[in-house]
């Protein structure tokens, strides 16, 4: 092989193999350049290119392809034989890495990937997924429920652990630490694990019902590690890693070790829209939910379909991806998060159905009768929704609810 | 403390602290929202607010104060109790979290952290900075020079390592990896590793000048353990983490692992274009080399200073934060990488100085002469700047460099 250009990166005549990985990219390319030009380069770039024309004296051939141009979409497949299996570091550093910030395109969106089947089954895949429903809780066919207490960071581990007791008293099924809620002094690790899974043994003795709390073990990968053998061996259910700001790299790992431990991950994305909230730029919220449940995560928030704080892309299409066929790999759980209260479910569970997470922090916390007001106030809307009864209709005989409503209404907040 | 609301996160009269964490943001609000409501949002989702008035019985305060507006720039103080110490990722969800999703703003970007000294220190900063200059080299006041084999991926090992001492013999110092070569089929990891080192003492011999061989490890957390093992046991002075797609959560451990063994690491910067190009919404640069300090990498790509294919923010801002006093943590040593040549070398040393890596791909072994010929021209073309001579008049000495100037001249290549 001699004089790799840039040329040699684009064929439009090109059907991409069952064992190519098949990306689509929004390109808006460079002022002076031509769509084909620029997608050359993308492929280029992220596969085996460079500016310069080489001479070398022998290379395996693992140029990507341009493939097809649709006005600014262009079609990208990858040989498979590029990537690392297993290693979503390595495949993100080539079909997201420097191509983000060439100069020959003004801006780039990784927008949907076809997973070949070799790339996808050499990820573990989610252990749980949506199972979680019958295996660790026991809701039916009606959403599961939860909460964070609120303010996320600053309760002292008492208070954290009786906003919890009561919110699974009120009908809550899954108590959960927010995003930035780690091991801070206010509220140590250990001491919050112990005290809130003490606490859900006394909520499911009382209720009857299983309850579950998830333990935020976000930080360094040792720390991590740590605290899921420590999670585990208290008999918590589940953890909770923020997969964004933690890396591909540790869950991974922690993916690995939870699966030791039968735990489930649910995945928090803070800073997504760091690089997903420009719709012309970055790499798409549809996109990272791929690679959460390639790399295993049980759940993963989605957004809320427009209807909470947080902007967010198609959640109804990251869903149903989420819930599709991939080679045998499980489905992951979507969770709706975000500015949700009981009167945004009914039009909530009409937009993402009912195979969910539903979570509602301040939409429960902030009920004029407090916290397990406000989850019974949740549970009502929900159990109202599943039998296909109004709120308005529900909250006659549901005073909780009826006070939600004339709080909150069925308004959006920001 | 009682109905916590949006309001009580602003407040221009405070003066942050030298204990408070302080971020700049550039901020846009919604169509229909003050400036002064939304920075006061941006303060409450990064510490402990919720959309809703709550009631909590206790709580300490560890609320966030938008304290500076000016136009688009908000100033954030964040009391130092909010963070866990040394867990970047918890710092990440707060400061860069759930912010960058709110429908409160149209955009916002993260500009610049000023770190107190509590929360700087409980991280380790890095182990060698810029004296790897001096402790793996001897390349006394001038840039140290790397390169990667091209094409970065598709070289059979026995071809990367040709490469890589022809690189070494003609003038380079570091041989490196490119972001997306770990261990794949065609040149897996082991067999790179102790060919390449074997090379390298061969080069060294060969030169009497201090050569070294630098790893991607990239990867989940547990094979990057093992590979930076290997690669210690073998003798390699340096490791490169591709730190984006890896995550922090990852590079963190892998420091300590590196400490160690006395390795270095090389940080390569993939996708940070993805949240950091779009000058009005994201991460900046300047914060992820921050990150990258903190978290102790020792050498990392921050750009050309608009001199290569990539685009890229302040390199030069950026390169005197690293070199910056920062409570006695070691400097970084700044890469620029991406597109250079030797024509390109006086220019970038005009502007980002001499305590730099320069790194060349193509601009080394796209030369007609080849790798051994661009690489004895992109030293010429150093030891010129560094001696105050022209590369004309230089390169009527030196037959490569002259080569080299005939070919690419002193443009740009995209």
């Amino acid at each position: 092989m001699t004089g790799i250009t840039y040329e040699d990166f684009l064929d439009l005549s090109y059907e991409p193999s069952d064992a190519d990985l098949v990306c689509e990219f929004h390109v808006e390319p460079a002022a002076d350049m031509e769509i084909e030009a620029a997608a050359s380069r993308v492929a280029s770039e992220s596969s085996n290119g460079t500016w310069a024309e080489l001479q070398v004296e022998e290379c395996v051939d693992l140029s990507a392809t341009a493939c097809d141009i649709d006005g600014s979409r262009v079609t990208v497949a990858y040989p498979d034989a590029l990537f690392e299996p297993g290693n979503m570091p390595q495949v993100l550093s080539c079909i997201a890495g420097n191509i983000m910030g060439m100069k020959a395109v003004e801006r780039i969106r990784l927008l949907d990937c076809r997973w070949p089947e070799g790339l996808a089954t050499s990820f573990p895949g989610p252990q749980f997924g949506s199972r979680v429903r019958d295996e660790i809780f026991d809701a039916g066919d009606r959403p599961i429920l939860a909460t964070v207490p609120k303010p996320k960071v600053g309760l002292p581990t008492k208070e954290h652990v009786r906003v919890g007791r009561e919110a699974w008293l009120g009908g809550i099924d899954l108590l959960k630490d927010d995003e930035n809620l780690t091991d801070q002094s206010f509220n140590p690790y250990e001491d919050r694990l112990t005290e809130s899974l003490a606490a859900r043994d006394e909520a499911e003795e009382a209720t009857g019902e299983s309850k579950s709390y998830l333990v935020n073990v976000t930080g360094p990968t040792h720390d991590m590690l740590e605290r899921v053998d420590r999670a585990a061996e208290e008999g918590c259910e589940y953890v909770m890693v923020d997969v964004v700001t933690t890396g591909w790299g540790a869950v991974q790992t922690v993916r690995d070790a939870c699966e030791s431990h039968g735990v489930a991950i649910h995945a928090h994305r803070a800073m997504h829209a760091a690089f997903d909230r420009i719709e012309t730029h970055g790499v798409s919220m549809r996109v990272i939910a791929q690679l959460a449940r390639l790399c295993g995560v049980d759940q993963i928030h989605t957004g809320t379909a427009d209807l909470g704080k947080l902007a967010n892309e198609d959640t109804v299409g990251i869903n149903e991806w989420l819930y599709s066929d991939l080679y045998g790999l499980r489905d992951v759980l979507p969770v709706a998060s975000g500015g949700l209260h009981p009167g945004l479910v009914p039009e909530l569970v009409s937009r993402v159905g009912t195979n969910v997470c539903i979570q509602a922090g301040g939409g429960i916390h902030g009920h004029p009768g407090g916290t397990h007001d406000g989850a019974k106030a949740l549970r009502q809307a929900t159990d109202a929704t599943v039998a296909g009864v109004s709120l308005e209709e529900y909250a006659t005989d549901y005073p909780e609810l009826a006070v939600a409503m004339e709080k909150w209404g069925t308004e959006t907040p920001r």
